[in-house]
């Protein structure tokens, strides 16, 4: 690695003769390979955007211009070149560095991303900053097609063409978000690529491409931008006020250079349209962008990941489940935004192709999309990230439980989900859910219960959400399966002294937790809280005479979640009850392994066990 | 109204002969303009539509066919020409009609709006859910040009272009959301208005403009498209995918009829593009729409409200301290999403036109800009309604805390708004902004301590937010202004016996409470909260020990409120109180005056004697 030896930190690329720009692309392409084969991370997006990266670092000073990423899980190449490498050793894990820009990390990243489409409104905003403090310096938003499929994106296309000064989007188009994109814009771009025009313009790119730029910086007359457009792709940004430029070959350093450079020239916001492919340079990747977009650690030869865990997942539970559910039920009908992998519907939507719906990378719209289903007659089960559906909660509020139509949301990676960090923790969920009036908020304790669950969700006539988290279902207790009652708990173990009230994943930490009070010589039931709205009043009117101490147990932040609620209910009925309550203390939670995570955040068994003995101690004093 | 008498319900208007309609219209708008003159509500979006859906009904069939209209407000000749002509005596009223579509009105509403931007969304559900169940009917949006500026509405034009099916897109473009739009869009169909191809065909309307639609429908060459860009308007949306028609007249009805027949036989999504007028045929109205979009009762004559209160509203308290705050702080900068007017930030433009943002109908963006901007070193303060704020949720957790990035939310409209009802009712702020870490969340007594929580929300270096209601700042203990410190309330009066612990709005409820128990011989002390988040947990600690009862009071729903925060603590510290939470029940409040609506929700001073009353006998007890 003799080329990316020589840089170690910003701008030392500018110091790489240009015959070499080849050699180090391919270099730090090897680099990704090697070090992501060995930690895990984002792959294909980071082989796609490597000679973009390079040509943004030749023609931007850091820490002085600035760049957005959108999404941010393709910054490595810019990690790598703003003096990170040795850091991916420990990429993602817990004290190393993070998969995405972090402000936290380093002076040359401006802007923390993680989730979608918010890279021009957070690039206009620092344009803005710039313009108003009087200081020069080029920003930059890099933005994928999937990521433009965002409404926020289009916000800010729309308040963007009001600047009038500098700034440039560049618009990484490899036709992929996570799974290939859907819908008009993509059909749009993907005429562009495949058009006369561009390949064209690939091969004059050199000469004389650019000026068009001071005609079109002008401003020509209407008839003349009429005429362009049957000469010029790009109308669809030029009609909403924005320059555009290309399409150009996003893995031709030099050209891309220059564009930036001609880009930096005009005083307006300026959209680069660069055509690269996910995946790039290594194989198994390019075949299956989808299957590198994140991957485990895998073998460098094959492609196969390292451990192969044939185990379900909880994802793979509700993959199979709604399937059956699907046969029995004509009117079920499933959404995805952009995560047809992700949250297992690949299955479903290659068996009812009719029923199933990719809405692109547009969480609101989806909710919205299934209240007009359910309002249409039909039973919509929007299957999604936790930390992704944040983005609807107004439709969430508004469109569906306000006119208390029957959506099921399906909540996945809920909880502490490990080495996407701070963006992706699932932690909010039954706060923001279950403060919605007509919300039925529910939380499975093994695989089976999830199956329970959804089948029960889908008689029910009115909204719900189930929240499930990331990795393998629990597959113990499966000879508990009382029948799901609205707003009832479980009793899994009846034993006087401490009652060990768990949602969901937290009854499986209840049953270490038991075992290790048992060694201490504290009884210990535990009860499956099943719902956190409704909960199950009767079971904590009960409760509070039989026991001597109810911990509530949750994978969510203190603030909002089942712990208030419970302790709520017992102030305002009068009961006075010895409560702990354990949760993600009030704080973001970083990125590592789920098990350093639940430690760090106070929620694994051992420090539950703490704070019980600590509480009785209290109690007992 | 010989005409409008004979329409009893829908589909009576077929039996009208075409000669008659615009004096139909006429009489529409009178009637119009006499009740909202009396009862208040939406009045210019309402006279810009009235041709509009004169066409609708004539071209549908009621119920079977069903429309959509976005953000709502604009139904009002859709519920009189489905038999609700009667109910608009009582419009906006408690227990009389709404002022936005209502499924639980009537059977010719099929989808409940009020926030911006999810018609298309909800109508491509509704089409989806025809095909599926094998039903005919014709399924409309109506939405407005500021509704498109949403990022929603772009989401489901993307999505859209998948569907293979009808599905008419009416384009309601007046110019004017709230406020005059802004952004590339607005430019973009500014020109398709003024350019001469509109004045042409609206010329040429009833001859052959529709002999284009076989042609589109059959799929064109890429040259002929490219010539089509020549020719017709309308290629953003072609570009999308989606089949354009207009623009058209919009206060036309036999030609508006015509082309919706001519969409309805198009077998994927048209897009019909209505040019209107906003209070159009009613001078004051048509002077300034603006005034008259959500207008209070006026007299007709000259268009000027019938009570001119010229007491300080919240609203105008903050429209001067930001004035004067600005003054002294060059680095402050406002937003607002098409609310210049509503949120008091007129005279702000005014003075500082390049320190102040309309983003357009796009709180998303908003708040990710108000990220970048504070990213590049400015203090954005982004005014807005707190109904509206909720699309921004994710924005708030991502972009604006997680980085702990100083952006200063002012929250209006917080609590019960009264008329507009369900879907603009401020009560879920508290719940889902204090769960989110670093947020500091504030509500002032009055409107003195508005200014104050104004300046200090600009000394610190993370997100703040503060929440304050609709109409008159509460002028009462202005005299009470112990310097604003981070998460410490204020005593207002201190006493032996009760505490009310009371949040903004309720601290002036409070002081009527505190009379009416002093009668009832019990004393009350009050405490002003201030913060929400961090809440003082000092004063809870001395007041376990000092106060017999302590009642917390919140304009906001109870689920994930200050209420429970407050037990969840006293729970965690082992503390006993007999504590009583007064909130917003966990329900959605329906529309009527805010005092019908206090009562109605139990957060009026009466209620709260009752429930305090009732507490101490059973504390007692």
């Amino acid at each position: 690695m003799a080329l990316l030896d020589q840089i170690k930190g910003p701008n030392d690329i500018k110091n790489i003769p240009q015959e070499d720009y080849d050699r180090l692309a391919e270099e730090i392409r090897q680099f990704l390979v090697q070090k992501v084969s060995v930690t895990g991370g984002h792959l294909a997006s980071n082989l796609g955007t490597v000679e973009l990266t390079m040509a943004l670092h030749l023609s931007l000073n850091f820490p002085n211009d600035k760049i957005v990423w959108d999404v941010g899980h393709q910054s490595y190449t810019h990690k790598i070149l703003t003096g990170r490498k040795d850091g991916f050793d420990r990429l993602r894990q817990y004290g190393g560095i993070s998969g995405f820009p972090k402000r936290s990390e380093s002076e040359n990243d401006i802007y923390d991303s993680g989730h979608s489409s918010t890279s021009i409104s957070a690039a206009l905003g620092l344009a803005r900053a710039r313009d108003l403090r009087g200081e020069k310096r080029t920003i930059v938003a890099v933005i994928g097609d999937g990521a433009m499929t965002g409404g926020l994106a289009y916000e800010a296309l729309n308040d963007v063409s009001n600047l009038n000064s500098n700034l440039i989007i560049i618009l990484n188009d490899n036709n992929m978000s996570i799974s290939p994109n859907v819908g008009g814009l993509s059909s749009y771009l993907n005429e562009i690529r495949t058009s006369d025009g561009y390949i064209q313009l690939r091969d004059r790119i050199h000469d004389s491409l650019y000026d068009t730029v001071p005609t079109v910086v002008k401003g020509i007359s209407r008839a003349k931008q009429s005429i362009k457009s049957l000469m010029v792709p790009g109308m669809f940004f030029e009609e909403m006020g924005i320059t555009y430029l290309g399409p150009i070959d996003g893995h031709n350093v030099k050209n891309m250079a220059k564009a930036i450079e001609d880009a930096k020239r005009v005083k307006k916001a300026v959209l680069i349209h660069v055509i690269t492919k996910k995946g790039k340079g290594y194989m198994p990747a390019e075949r299956r962008p989808s299957r590198f977009h994140g991957t485990p650690p895998f073998v460098i030869k094959t492609g196969f990941p390292v451990n192969t865990d044939k185990r379900e997942s909880y994802t793979d539970v509700f993959s199979s489940e709604i399937l059956k559910l699907a046969e029995k039920k004509p009117s079920l009908v499933t959404i995805t935004a952009a995560m047809e992998d992700g949250v297992g519907l690949h299955p479903f939507h290659s068996r009812y192709p009719d029923r199933f719906f990719d809405v692109g990378i547009a969480e609101q719209h989806a909710v919205t999309f299934a209240a007009g289903l359910a309002a249409g007659g039909m039973r919509p089960v929007f299957a999604v990230y936790s930390t992704f559906l944040q983005r609807a909660y107004d439709q969430i509020v508004e469109d569906v439980c306000l006119q208390n139509l029957p959506v099921v949301f399906a909540i996945d990676r809920a909880g502490i989900v490990g080495a996407d960090g701070e963006t992706h923790q699932g932690i909010f969920d039954l706060s923001y859910l279950s403060s919605v009036p007509g919300m039925t908020v529910m939380a499975p304790k093994n695989g089976q219960e999830l199956r329970d669950m959804l089948q029960f969700a889908l008689t029910l006539n009115s909204p719900s959400a189930i929240r499930y988290p990331r990795g393998l279902a629990f597959t113990g207790l499966e000879e508990r399966r009382a029948p799901i009652k609205m707003g009832k708990a479980e009793m899994i173990c009846d034993e006087k002294g401490i009652l060990l009230l768990a949602v969901g994943s937290m009854v499986k930490t209840a049953l270490s937790v038991r075992e290790m009070l048992k060694e201490q010589g504290e009884d210990c039931s535990i009860a499956n809280a099943r719902f956190v709205q409704p909960f199950d009043t009767e079971l904590l009117r009960k409760a509070a005479d039989k026991y001597s101490l109810i911990v509530t147990m949750e994978e969510n932040v203190h603030s909002g979640g089942f712990g208030e609620h419970v302790s709520a209910w017992y102030a305002e009925a009068g009961i006075n009850v010895h409560l702990l309550q354990i949760a993600v203390q009030d704080t973001f939670v970083t990125h590592g392994s789920p098990k350093e995570l639940a430690r760090l955040t106070g929620i694994d068994a051992e420090s539950i066990v703490q704070k019980i003995l600590g509480k009785l101690e209290k109690t007992k004093a």
